[in-house]
C-alpha cells in the first residue's frame, strides 16, 4: 500500500468548519453521537479522509453510513475498539466534496455501554463551510422514526442494530424533500405515555428535555447524556411527533410489573374489545403534557402530531388531546396529520414500515410541511 | 464488549458448505477474489459471523457488500491489512441465514497490487448447503459491465473504487430475475479489440480464457491470476457480452502509442465522421474470433451480445460480425439483443449508467433471456 | 351498411338479467338514471348490442362510459333526444362480454331539464345472470366524489359536463380494489351544512333519504326523484362520507343571500383568521346530524368520514363531531380517514384532483376499508 | 334543450386555419380521412362546436377520439349514416381550445365500404391558427403501429375496431414526446415482403406511394384513394418503418393460395426451424427495396427501421438488408432501432401490446429520434 505522507490528523475540536447534526452535550472532543441521524458533515477539499472512531458495546453494536455528494455509498457494523475508518481516499484534491458521517442506529437505552463517538479526522485538504439548509426539523418517535425494518429482508425477525436506518428512514427523506437538517428523539417500543408492554417508565416525554436522558448507566451520564439539552442552541421550524403506536399495543399487550417493587401497569381493553375510558384518558393527558412540553421548548414550532404508518387506532384519542390543547393554550400551531399505513407490497423487515413505505410517508409529510411553511 | 466465547475459527478450506462465486483458481487456503461479483456464500445457523480478509493495493482499495437473505445491508471500503470484518453479530440461533460477501469491484488490470482474500471464518454455528440457483449467466463486459458510476452522486468525476458496484448492476439484477448464479469478466475501458484510447493490448478476448489474465505483476502471477481457467467446472447456460462501447469510443480519441516500440494505433474516422472501412473490419473480425473463442470454452451456452447502454454506434458492425460468424459456423445459439440507452433520467456518477439504467437493462434482458431458455 | 336482421328491441323491463347500478325510483320503462356512477350491466351473449336513451336538458348534458369486460373504451357527450347508441358489434356470438353503461356526469341540482333515461336494448343474442360483487359501497360527497377535473388538461377552467368523470375516480377505483359494487350521491359545490357560497340549503344531509332529492323540476317530480329512497333494498356494508372541502370554503367566500326572503347565511372567520366557534359547531352538528341520519338508513355499514383529498382545514372539527356521536350513541362503527391531499403532479382540470390523485386516495382508503371489514 | 342559436355552419373548405393531419386527396369538400391518426386539429374560440361526419362500411364502423387541450376526453363508434357530433359546448366564449378529432382505427383493406368523411363544422367563434409542430414524423407498420389491442381487455380476442387505438399508441405518444406532428401508414396483418398468411400482394410497399392504395373497391377509387400521394406537400423529418414481424409470422403459417388463379406462396422453414435460406433473401430484398423506394419520396428524412415489439426473430435479416442498403447507396440516414418487446404486464387486448407496451416504445424510441436529430 502507498501511504499518503499529507494526511494530517486533526482533532474534531480543531476543525472550524464541522457541523454537528442531532443533539450533543456540546463536547467535541471527542463528540459522542447518541441519535440516530446524528452525523457530522464536512466540506472537504482534498483527496483522503479518514475518521477516528471510538466504540463500545455489550449488546447493540452502533452502524454508520456515509453519504457523499448527498448519495449515500457506504454503511458498516462500527465494532469495538478504537480505530481510523477511511471515508474517501484517492479523490480530486482540488474539488470540494460534502461528506456526512451518519450514526444509522437510535440511542440503546437497554445497552449502557452501547457508545460511538468520533475524536479526529485524518485529512490531507482544507475544510469549508457547510451551508446551513433552509429548515430545521425534530422528529420524536418510536422504532418507526428510528427506521427499524426500514433495511433487511422481510423474512428477518430479530431484534438487532443490522435492520435500523437513519437513511432509507422517512425523517431524512422529508428533510431532503423540503431542504432541511434534522434530528431525531427516538426509541422503539417507546410511547408517549407507556411503552408497547405496558411500563410506564418507557415513555420519551419523561426524558424529552435531556441531551440523551433514556440512556443509562453511569458512562452515559459522565458522557453528559443525563443534561439538559441546550434548546436554544437550535430551534426547529417543524416538530413531528410520530408516537402512539406502541400505546396502543399496550392495550393488547399483558400488564407490565416492576420486578423490585412489585407494582404494575395495564393500559385495558374493555369486554367489546374497546379502550378502557379512563386507561385511553391517561394517554390523552400524556399527549396534553407532551405537547406543552414541546412547546415549552420549541417557541416557534409548527408542532405536528403525524401518525398511521402502522395503522391508526389512536388517532381519535390523539386528536381530542390535541383539540383540548389548542382550545386551552390558543396555541394554533399544533395540528394532526395522518400518515400512510404499511401495506403488504411496502413492508419491510420485522413487520415494520420499509423504504417503501418511508418513502409514501415522506412525501405525504413533506407536501404537508410545505403547506405549513408557505 | 462482551465477547462470544463460542466462536470458533475455521479455515475456508475446512468448511463444507462452502459456495464460491466467481473464476478462481481452485486454491482457498486463502480465497482470492478477482473478479467484481466475485464472492463467497453460506448458509449459517448460529449468532454471530466474522470473516478475515487480506487486502493490499498501490492506489485501487477493494470493496465489499454484505447480502443477507438477498438483501445489501452493508457496503464498505477495504484498507490494507489483514484482519476481521464482522458480517452479522447477536442473531437467532437456530434460524439459518443466508450470507453473501461480494467483491464489488472489477480486477484492476493497473494495480498490480491490488489483492483481495479471504482466509477463514469465525462462527459459533453450523453451515449448511447452499441450493444451487436454476441457471449459470457469465457477463464479459467494460466499464459498464463492472458497474462503474452505478452508485455516487452526479456529478462524481473521479475514477475510484468507491462508483463501482457488483449489487447495482444489470448482471446482479438480470440473474435475480431469472434465478441464476453469475460470474463477471469486465474492465473499465476495454473493448473486443481495443481500449477506448487505442490500446490493441486492451481487449478482453485476449485473457479470457486466463483465470484473471488481464492482471499484472508478479504477486498476481503467483497467485495464479494467469492460469487457464477451468470451464469444465463451472459451465453457463447464457454467456452475455457486453462489449464494443470502447471500440467504439477508440474511434474518436488519439492514437495510442507503445512508449517503448513506438509503435502506434489508431481507429480511424473518415472524413465525414463515419467509421474507416479497413478498422471497423478488424473491430468485427475481433468480434467474430472472440464468439469462436466463446464457443470453445463454453460448448452449451446461449450466447448474447447485449449492448446499447450507451448509444448504439457499433451495432451494424456487430450484427455484420455476429451474422458472419453464424453463417460460417451454423452456430445458432449466438443472437445479438439492444439493451436501452441511458438517459438523462437514469444516468448515474461519472456519466455512467445509474441504478435506473441497471435496472431498465436488467428488465429487457432478463426477459430475453427467459425467452431463449424456455 | 349490411344491417344485421337478427337485431331484437326488448325493453329493459323484460330482460330478466338486467343489473341496475345506483339509487333509481325502481321504475325501468324507462329507467332514469339520476346520479354520477349510475349504470346498466348486462352479462350478453351475442354479436351486437344497442341501447335507446332519451336524453336532455337545459344546459349540462349527460356523458356516458362504456366499459367492456372491466375495460373503459368508449367515453361520449349524449345530445339531446332520444336515439339509439351501439355498444358493441361484430363479436363473437359465443362468448359472454360483461358490459356496463355508465352515468359519467353528476345529478344537475341546477339544470331541471337534465334527463337521461334508457328505453331499450337492441341485441341478437342471450343476457346472462350478471354475479353479485363481494361487497357494497355507498360514496357521499361533493366535486371531488362527482369527479369533478379527474378527466380533462390542467388549463380547464369552465365548469361544464366534459371534466367529470365516474372512471377515473376514487369511488369506481376504491370498489375495483375490493371487488364491491357502489352507488354515489354527490353535488359539486355542496357541504354537510353549507355549500362553498354559505348556501345553508345546498347541503347533502337534506336530501340524503330521498331517491335523488336535490334534483329541482316538475319532470324530476314526476320521474319520482324526489321519493323515499328504497334503503331496504340495497344495504352497503360500508358508507363513505366525503364532505367538509365547501363547509370550509364557505368560510372564505361572501355571505349567501336568499334573493327572496332577503335572508343572509355566513360562515365567520375571526379576525385571526381561525373558524368562528359557533359557526364551526354549526358545521359539527350538521357531521353529528348527519351521522344519526345515515346510520337510520344503513343499518349494519361501517361508515367512514373520508377527507383531506383538498386539504384538511376541517379535520379537527370532523373528528371532534365524530367523537361525540361515537361517545353519545355507543356506535362504534364509525371511524375518519384522511385522504392523500393532491399535488401539483396529481391536480387535474378545474384545480380538482386528476386521476392520479383519485388513484392515491383509492390506495389508501380500500386498504383502510380491507382492514375494516376483515 | 335550448338552442344556441349562434351557431353557424361552414363547410371545411371555408375554414381558413383547418389543420388537417394524415395523407389526403387533397379534398376537403368532404375531408376524407382514410389512416389511423388521421385527424382535423382547430384552434376553436367559441363555446359550442359540432361537427358533421358521413360514415359508411360493410363490416368494420370508424371510431373517432376528441383531444381537447392535448388531453383525449371522448372516444366513440361511429355508426353508419350522416350526422352531427358535438366536439364540445358550454365552453367559455373567449378562451381558444386546441381541439382534434382523431380517426381512431386504421384503414380497411377488406372491407370497400367503410369510409369516414368530416362535412362541416357548426360553431359559435372564431378559429385561430394551428401552430406547427418542431417536427414531422411518418409511421409504417403493421397491427402494432395500428394500436391493435392498445385498448381493451387482455380477454379480448374479436377483430373489430373498438380494440384500435391512434391514441394509446407508441406514434401518438412518441409524437407527444418530441413535439412533432405525425402520419400513419399501417395495416394489421401486413408485412414488407407477405402477410402473416403468406399473401405475397399484402405489403405496404406496393401501396406506399398512393393516398391510402391498400383500400378497395370503386368508392375508394373515385375518392382518390389510389391516386399518387403528394410527398412534397408534407416532408418528414424520420420516417419510422416498424415492419417484420407478420413477415415473420408467416414463415410458421400454412401457404396462401390464390383462389383464382391457383398460385400459392409460402415463407419456408428449414426442418431445424431456421428460415430458408432463399425465403429469407426475398423477405430481405423487400425490405431494401423499401428503403429505396422511401427515400425516394423522402430526401430529407432520417429512416428508423424500428422493431421488436413482439419479439426480434427478423432482426438479423433487418440488419443485413440495411446494411447492404447503406454500403451500395452510402445513405447514412438510415438506421435500425430495436424497440423493447411486450410482456406478461404490457400486453393489451388480442395479444397485442398493451398502452404499457406503447409507453415504454414511445420512451425508448423518442429517445433515440432525439439524439438523431440533435
Amino acid at each position: 500500500m502507498r501511504e499518503n505522507e499529507k494526511l494530517k490528523i486533526q482533532k474534531l475540536c480543531d476543525i472550524e468548519n464541522l457541523k454537528v447534526h442531532g443533539r450533543t452535550t456540546g463536547c467535541i472532543s471527542p463528540l459522542t453521537l447518541f441519535w440516530t441521524g446524528s452525523a457530522i458533515e464536512l466540506n472537504a477539499k482534498g483527496t483522503e479522509l479518514w475518521i477516528e472512531v471510538e466504540v463500545d458495546y455489550d449488546v447493540c453494536e452502533p452502524w454508520i453510513s456515509i453519504v457523499i455528494n448527498s448519495v449515500p455509498v457506504s454503511r458498516q457494523m462500527l465494532v469495538a475498539g478504537r480505530y481510523w475508518i477511511c471515508i474517501f481516499r484517492g479523490m480530486n484534491k482540488d474539488v470540494i466534496k460534502n461528506i456526512k458521517v451518519v450514526k444509522d442506529v437510535q440511542a440503546m437505552s437497554e445497552d449502557p455501554e452501547c457508545l460511538m463517538q468520533i475524536h479526529a479526522v485524518k485529512f490531507d485538504g482544507e475544510f469549508f463551510p457547510v451551508e446551513e439548509k433552509q429548515y430545521k426539523i425534530e422528529f420524536i418517535g418510536d422504532s418507526i422514526t428510528s427506521g427499524e425494518g426500514a433495511i433487511g429482508s422481510k423474512a428477518e425477525d430479530d431484534w438487532i442494530p443490522m435492520w435500523f436506518s437513519a437513511i432509507d428512514n422517512y425523517c431524512n427523506l422529508t428533510s431532503e424533500a423540503i431542504n432541511a437538517d434534522y434530528r431525531i428523539i427516538s426509541q422503539s417500543g417507546w410511547g408517549v405515555y407507556t411503552s408497547w408492554d405496558n411500563n410506564p417508565y418507557y415513555n420519551i416525554p419523561k426524558y424529552y428535555s435531556k441531551v440523551c436522558g433514556l440512556l443509562t448507566g453511569g458512562e452515559n451520564e459522565s458522557l453528559g447524556a443525563f443534561k439538559e439539552n441546550d434548546f436554544d442552541s437550535w430551534q426547529p421550524d417543524v416538530v413531528v411527533v410520530n408516537l402512539g403506536t406502541n400505546d396502543s399495543g399496550a392495550f393488547n399487550n399483558p400488564e407490565w410489573k416492576d420486578e423490585i417493587s412489585g407494582k404494575t401497569h395495564k393500559q385495558r381493553l374493555n369486554e367489546d374489545g374497546t379502550y378502557n375510558r379512563e386507561d385511553l384518558q391517561a394517554f390523552e393527558e400524556a399527549v396534553y403534557n407532551f405537547l406543552v412540553q414541546i412547546r415549552k421548548y420549541n417557541k416557534k414550532a409548527q408542532i405536528i402530531w403525524a401518525y398511521g404508518m402502522l395503522g391508526i387506532p389512536m388517532m381519535p384519542a390523539i386528536y381530542r388531546a390535541v383539540d383540548i390543547y389548542v382550545k386551552a393554550t390558543k396555541d394554533n400551531k399544533v395540528t394532526v396529520f395522518q400518515l400512510p399505513n404499511t401495506t403488504e407490497e411496502t413492508v419491510g423487515a420485522r413487520n415494520h414500515p420499509g423504504l417503501l413505505s418511508h418513502k409514501k410517508a415522506a412525501i405525504e409529510l413533506s407536501g404537508y410541511i410545505k403547506e405549513l411553511l408557505k
